[in-house]
């Protein structure tokens, strides 16, 4: 077997065999297969799919590049979720408690902010004190214990993924359905949950723009997951606009807190009842709408906040934060922006949001950036909301008071305010099960 | 300007900018972008082609990226021509002095053999003394006092070419008619002669296997060399079996000098009077069929003999053996094959046959093997001779015996005997110009 001759059958348009794909990507990951062939198998990828067998096995290929978490000691009732990524997502901190508040047990995993997009990891490092690594025993101890964990993701976990993802960061073979959805599912394969539920964010904001498209990849996503024998489900959620009412790190920590406080409803807990409904069915085995009865019982009776500072201190985290959110410090410089004209908000563009917050602070330009908690923007508006001229738009919080000027300009730009209200889009577009 | 913006333009069937192609030709000439990123440009133009203007371009690009040959002292008589590679192919043995005779200047660059096709420097070097390495004065100097030079492609020219070339034989990206248009000429442009004449080989022993990719190859290459102002024509010509008796260095150096010494004709002779009646009608501003007249006579009157004896000693080679050619060692070891039924010959595998050669000390497996100038095969028979069980098909020349058992095998199976004659297929298919 040769690269070179299986970079050609791809390119030819014929599907790889199950040899193939292990012989490429095991030898990318030992490095014996050099980037250039990597990048053109890749590219060829792209320009001719792979079909739902293939990816299937290269999902798995690189989930066992490194190593696997062993949930089996829970049974049927470990679940994880995924999100392909939005600005002011944080669903995860909301689901997490809450899902493992009705029994479940999520041993999760969880990324950093990278470009516009924000992390679960970095949201719950602005609590003093959170550690984000543990150790494998520690990790599974906790999910034992309290049903719930969540650290930063592993460099023993799928070597082969990472390294193929950075390659393809630089040779334009990103966007291409099957290596994002093996990318992905190999992380969630390896993280060993035996029920998956994904959520496929759609639109500007997005990775997928188009409902067509983050459909096509929801459903190679999930039907990966049924072939490697888990239960499977996906949510097609919008990401037109950033998800409720913060961006940035602490900002989006308090919005979950209030959340879990029963202080707030809104989009984000809209999302993360549906996403509980679907984990928490498969986990105990009970149709979805009682799972999301429950859920929101969970949270109404304050036992899911009471889970989430159990999760929290036990991973050294400052409860003090959570029973009071004023303790979160607060950015040096902050600036209101108002609108303009009288109307309607029709669109608060998603990536000029995160674009703004990213250059205030709140994420990376590059991996290993360090970022400032305290830097975000906060929405006073919704899409459909009306606004009258001089009304607050939302305000942005930094310390570093020198990048004001640009952010605010680009905030601005990402409100688009007409004379009728916008045609209303759904924020959850399609479930897959 | 990003090498992954252009890449992904390729990737979505865009047709890139003359910037943009020499930004990344440049880049990756100079080492700025790396192989990972040229390998996946290369293979999206594999999969989404690029358009004439593009191929101009890159073609264009990476003749610029070395030195390019000044002919501009022989004013409008200077040609060139080139063959996409064969087995057997000597023409450029003939076609060389023969077009010098007539008045042209040919300063030509010529490849070395690499796997199973031969190089026309290889075969001159069976003879001794004879330099292959000229500097670009001495070069200049021969073609102007005897109309003709043939030395071997210095490392000057075409850098860029020869670097995309090396990453693309180990990317699965080499057969792609503009990647291969463009690499040949490239080199044709950069050599500098203002007609060029192409000889595109189509068949089993071909790098275009039939003949509608020929087809595309050569009026692609017609195209790039006329929008690069040259006189341009391409002969499509059959490459199922070797040209000619012959294979092997020295072999097919004698019989270059036989057909010169007008002691043979057959295909080798036909096919080098229609490239030199391409090449002189250029050049002598005379139509084509006149041009081959002059050809024919010139091999008749043995004036094309006498100028190949002054090229061959000008460059150094002992003029004896052009007389004598009973001067040219034989292989230590020699062995007949024989036909193993009655029929007609209806194939002679020019690839089997190659390899055979390769086997036998010939060719080389991989650039810098050394060659053993004697080793080699000569045919008996060609395609559409009757044979008889037992009689002789050819033979087979080495100096190392231990390959023969290997070889022959090799060879007797090029053979391919039937009941009745096979149909008859042309050996000129086409001339473009």
């Amino acid at each position: 077997m040769n690269a070179c001759d299986i970079i050609y059958k791809k390119r030819q348009g014929k599907p790889l065999t199950e040899e193939e794909i292990r012989f490429f990507v095991d030898g990318y990951a030992k490095g014996d297969i050099p980037d250039y062939q990597a990048s053109a198998l890749m590219m060829a990828i792209c320009c001719r799919d792979m079909d739902d067998a293939e990816t299937a096995v290269l999902t798995d290929a690189m989930a066992h590049s490194g190593m696997i978490s062993d949930l089996s000691r829970f049974g049927d009732v470990s679940v994880d979720k995924h999100s392909t990524g939005g600005v002011g997502d944080k669903t995860t901190l909301v689901v997490a408690p809450t899902v493992a508040c009705l029994g479940a047990k999520i041993a999760k995993m969880s990324g950093r902010g990278l470009g516009h997009t924000g992390g679960t990891v970095d949201k719950l490092e602005s609590i003093p004190g959170y550690r984000s690594e543990l150790d494998a025993d520690a990790f599974l101890r906790q999910v034992e214990e309290i049903g719930v964990a969540v650290i930063g993701q592993s460099e023993m976990f799928t070597p082969a993924d990472k390294k193929l993802y950075a390659l393809r960061d630089v040779t334009a073979t990103v966007d291409s359905i099957p290596l994002i959805a093996s990318s992905i599912m190999s992380k969630k394969l390896a993280s060993g949950a035996r029920s998956i539920v994904l959520d496929v964010k759609v639109g500007i904001g997005a990775f997928m723009k188009d409902e067509k498209s983050a459909r096509q990849l929801a459903y190679r996503m999930v039907e990966i997951g049924k072939r490697h024998g888990r239960n499977m489900a996906a949510l097609m959620t919008n990401m037109d606009a950033p998800l409720g009412n913060t961006v940035g790190n602490s900002l989006e920590m308090i919005e979950a807190i209030e959340i879990l406080q029963g202080k707030r409803k809104g989009p984000v807990y809209d999302v993360a009842i549906k996403l509980i409904g679907q984990m928490a069915s498969f986990a105990l085995k009970i149709p979805v709408a009682e799972a999301q009865k429950r859920a929101i019982r969970a949270i109404e009776s304050g036992s899911a906040f009471s889970k989430m500072k159990e999760w929290i201190t036990a991973q050294g985290g400052d409860g003090r934060y959570l029973e009071d959110t004023s303790l979160f410090p607060v950015a040096r410089a902050c600036e209101t922006i108002c609108a303009s004209e009288d109307g309607f908000i029709a669109q608060i563009d998603a990536v000029k949001i995160g674009m703004a917050c990213m250059s205030l602070g709140a994420g990376r330009f590059k991996k290993g950036d360090v970022i400032d908690h305290t830097a975000g923007i906060t929405l006073a508006k919704t899409v459909g909301n009306p606004v009258c001229k001089g009304e607050p738009l939302g305000s942005l919080f930094t310390d570093r008071p020198e990048r004001l000027d640009a952010a605010k300009k680009m905030a601005i730009q990402a409100f688009c305010i007409t004379e009728r209200p916008p045609e209303k889009k759904p924020l959850i577009y399609k479930i897959i099960r």
